[in-house]
């Protein structure tokens, strides 16, 4: 059975030590968050996901969601019991405003939590996650009275909510959208439509479901320009403020799937279903584009979660696994053979995801600092270039951090052999849990797009060149500090590839769109490598100022690990490079025949 | 529902366009595949693939097996018939020779029939594929009664065969292993234990199973010196070759697996019981060794076959799909948006497996082709040269093809989106059938070191030195040609590349073993890389040669589909060399306890 630990002292540490989190006190919420706190509810985190939500992760994988006869679902034995822990922790509203019953704390301390729960039970997590997910839209284009309806109620965890976009034909290209939205004239709309693939859509945790649904309204424009966004409650809200009559939605199905089966992923038909406006009338795409940024960064984390599991489950077989003696002479003597972990092979492949693990874990809380100073800063200036990093990342730390997260779960599980593939080792299911994070919220590849073809050349450039200008004077500010050339060179030689290819882009796509097409994934790639290529010279700068206070073997190993990652995983900078700079010619020149 | 069609012309291309195979009648069977015969034999397995295995694939998969409680085993519906009309198509036996009822035909269509096959069913096509296992460990080591006994029951497909290696403890270390033999002395053994992972152990589609089992004949020495190679009757053999008594050897448990399900993977609990030596006593592991070649090799194509089948209906998915314009203007302006296929980041996709699934096709056909000169060759030069390099290229074909089936599976997968992911559109299933190629006979790592440590040092290098000076050869022969320089100019580079880790290796492997451990998996890589790479070489010049002739469109994209693999796959041999050159160092830094 698969165990997990929370990694609350490298939160810590990144948090205190990396990004002087509590250095902070500018920012709305954080002088709340002292350090104690901050302990504390990662303490509490921690518990929550080793204890309640990890027993409960294989059982969901095996039930899976059951759909009855009358479209009501039933989540795996267990299911009930852990949300209810969830939400009386007050992990819901952890960073939702005070007003609406939340804790008010930083985003930043969310984003740690969210970690650990997708580690332990990623499908059970997805609940509360697409909640936080519909609050947030909530929150910054509901009303007033949208607001006081649904979030303290949702804050609470007596109601969840879904997000609802994908139809049967359109899922990238939101644009072909069907689903109608026609006026009641009270203010209401009735909304029919099928959409596909919603997470949460129908189950037994909580006494109401809050629906976001895109459609079109009657008359509108077609294509993106005459997309709604609308709240579409389950069961209708009285004027108290209590569930009243059943809403015309529904679950018409379960969708049966690779994983995440503790997940009721719903095909859901509205049938003249009410619902009510939320922000204005044909800006729905724009309301979901403010609300994504934070969802993506969120599947990013289930990438890095998922690996970090995978990882954790994978020492603990190597340290165990007996099979054959080290090349340099056994270890084990007094065993019939040595652990596996001996073998340089062995090694290579946990290094590998440590490292990662490590610079991934540093992105995303950085990424998510950058959040908290875009939404509650009073520098405009300062605000403008958290927002840049926020825009220029998000699609970075959920293309990467997924396809890497997944990558390194099939490593963790290629190390039990046989056993990796048994389902009772649970390995498969985080491999097969890992697989979901690549593709919902904006598959990879259109994150690729997104941020080639948009968070690129957005404001003449500027996120990019502001990220390359603080890594190059990182550089120049740490190169002959002691004990950091080992990361100071190596992040040299990325950053000239990320520039040589941003250059060879501006050179090469804007006359021939191909050119970009077909380099914006090795492009995704190659900044998420110097990403967290910074994210380690940076780490190590930490290090090594807490071994000048005294000798610290965790922050030696520190050292090791960022110069495996350094040696060994940074260097792709310059294969993608290559990729890039092959151009569109040979990917494009095949007639669509020829396949 | 997934759907496959066999690449024929593919390789009849390969075979009569770049192996001159027909040219080979020197070799022993050789002339009795004709043209016409081979084209016959080609179309009618691509007819069983197609029309008999595919449509039974999905539904193996939803079944899978189930266990009685009496220890029978029930294969998925249709797999009875499925199999039946494999066995009676004459395909078990196609590489057997005559005297046992087979064809006699050479390995290498065996080995392309066997992908068609793979493709179109993973699971149903192992319970042949471990007969013919089976059967070539009986050719080579079994006595003549032996021989007698079982080959002709199995290729007639009466009876099927399995190969029980793995115990609860030990997998790759096969010198822990347990199980006991004890002398009947009558000639035969009664043997006790617990086989692990035994793929068709049990299940309702034959009459009698033949389990090859190693096991430690009592008082035989300690660690691999003391392994015996013993066959096994589910039912004992009369006098007559009729099916007598049932032998003490029983399915204790199916084990519940991540994929092919239709396959039964069984625990097989021995009892006392009755089986007889194969070969000589304590030389089981070179009776294995010798059989392992063909069945890595076989493992291989699976990672390809599985590829292959992704990539096609990947393929037909991106025609279908309409998502978005093209970034050059619609191309479908009749329809609501264009085709998926006409975006360059799915292109490259598509380019990338397709690239893959040629030059690997290539370098299977080409190394089966080699086992068939190991075989039947009369001329001893030419069989060392062509064991040479089946010993060189079996981990590679088994590591590289299964490593990169499996991610081109996920690649495939990614194209879907959401769909993807749900288990009616069949491509999980490619994925979750392709991971168990990356495990068995031989986990990939283990590939690794198998070829750094025991096929590079053989014989003084020599495989290895065959291997670069006929890529070297090959490149300064055609460099000059017309159309070639992109072919020749990139294999150089990768091919310096590998030379430059081969070199490495002899100045910092010897000294220090961890440095060869720690690179073995990127120089298995690399030299895949090269591999392929040459083998893309080789195709360009014979469709450079067909072109000669007169226009093929074919052609061309053959040469377009090759330029992509030395622009864009093929530069990743510098990304190896550099870990490579990294050492062991960071890799091994860390104890035990830091993890």
């Amino acid at each position: 059975m698969p165990t997990y630990r929370a990694p609350v002292e490298n939160v810590r540490f990144l948090l205190d030590d990396v990004f002087a989190f509590h250095g902070r006190n500018n920012l709305r919420g954080f002088s709340d968050a002292s350090p104690d706190l901050i302990q504390a509810v990662l303490t509490e985190g921690a518990k929550l996901a080793e204890e309640v939500l990890t027993p409960l992760n294989a059982v969901g994988d095996r039930q899976g969601c059951t759909r009855h006869a009358d479209g009501s679902v039933t989540t795996p034995d267990g299911f009930k019991a852990g949300y209810a822990a969830y939400a009386a922790g007050g992990w819901m509203g952890i960073s939702v405003p005070e007003e609406y019953g939340g804790q008010g704390l930083p985003h930043t301390i969310n984003t740690a939590i969210s970690e650990f729960a997708s580690s332990a039970n990623l499908a059970l997590t997805m609940y509360p996650g697409l909640t936080q997910g519909a609050m947030a839209a909530l929150l910054v284009h509901g009303s007033e009275e949208q607001k006081a309806t649904y979030l303290p109620k949702m804050v609470e965890g007596a109601w969840t909510g879904t997000m609802n976009l994908t139809e049967p034909h359109c899922g990238t290209d939101l644009g072909l959208l069907k689903t109608k939205a026609v006026p009641n004239g009270d203010g209401s709309y009735s909304l029919t439509g099928t959409k596909i693939f919603i997470s949460a859509g129908e189950h037994d945790l909580s006494e109401n479901i809050v629906h976001l649904v895109i459609a079109r309204i009657e008359g509108a424009p077609a294509g993106t320009k005459g997309i709604s966004l609308f709240v579409v409650p389950k069961f209708l809200v009285n004027e108290d403020g209590s569930v009243g009559e059943r809403n015309g939605v529904s679950c018409g199905s379960l969708e049966h799937k690779m994983g995440i089966h503790g997940n009721s992923t719903c095909v859901m038909n509205y049938d003249g279903a009410k619902g009510w406006l939320v922000g204005q009338e044909n800006r729905g795409l724009n309301a979901m584009f403010v609300m994504m940024n934070e969802a993506r960064l969120a599947v990013g984390v289930q990438g890095l979660a998922q690996s970090e599991v995978a990882y954790q489950n994978a020492v603990a077989y190597a340290k165990d696994r007996l099979q054959g003696r080290s090349l340099t002479g056994a270890k084990a003597p007094d065993k019939v053979a040595d652990p596996i972990i001996v073998h340089p092979d062995v090694r290579r492949t946990l290094m590998g995801i440590r490292a990662f693990n490590e610079a991934a874990r540093a992105l995303v809380l950085w990424t998510a600092l950058q959040a908290d100073i875009g939404h509650r800063s009073d520098d405009a200036a300062e605000r403008q270039k958290a927002e840049d990093h926020m825009g220029l990342m998000t699609p970075v730390v959920k293309g990467v951090l997924t396809d890497k997260g997944f990558d390194n779960a099939v490593a963790a599980q290629q190390l039990f052999g046989g056993h990796g593939y048994i389902e009772e080792w649970g390995m498969s299911q985080f491999v097969r849990d890992a697989r979901i994070a690549m593709i919902y919220e904006g598959a990879n590849g259109i994150q690729a797009m997104d941020l080639i073809g948009r968070k690129l050349p957005k404001d003449g450039g500027r996120a990019m060149m502001g990220f390359l200008a603080e890594v190059q004077t990182f550089i120049k500010d740490h190169a002959e500090v002691e004990g950091m050339a080992p990361f100071t060179a190596p992040l040299q030689a990325g950053l000239n590839d990320l520039q040589g290819a941003t250059m060879w882009f501006m050179q090469n796509a804007f006359s021939k769109p191909d050119n970009a097409g077909a380099g914006a994934t090795d492009y995704m790639h190659l900044l998420g490598l110097v990403a967290m290529g910074y994210m380690w010279a940076r780490i190590a700068k930490a290090a090594l100022a807490r071994i000048a206070q005294g000798p610290s073997p965790d922050m030696d190993d520190k050292l090791v690990t960022g110069r495996f990652y350094m040696e060994r995983t940074l260097p792709e900078t310059a294969m993608r490079l290559v990729r890039i700079k092959a151009g569109a010619e040979t990917t494009m020149a095949l007639g669509a025949e020829a396949f």
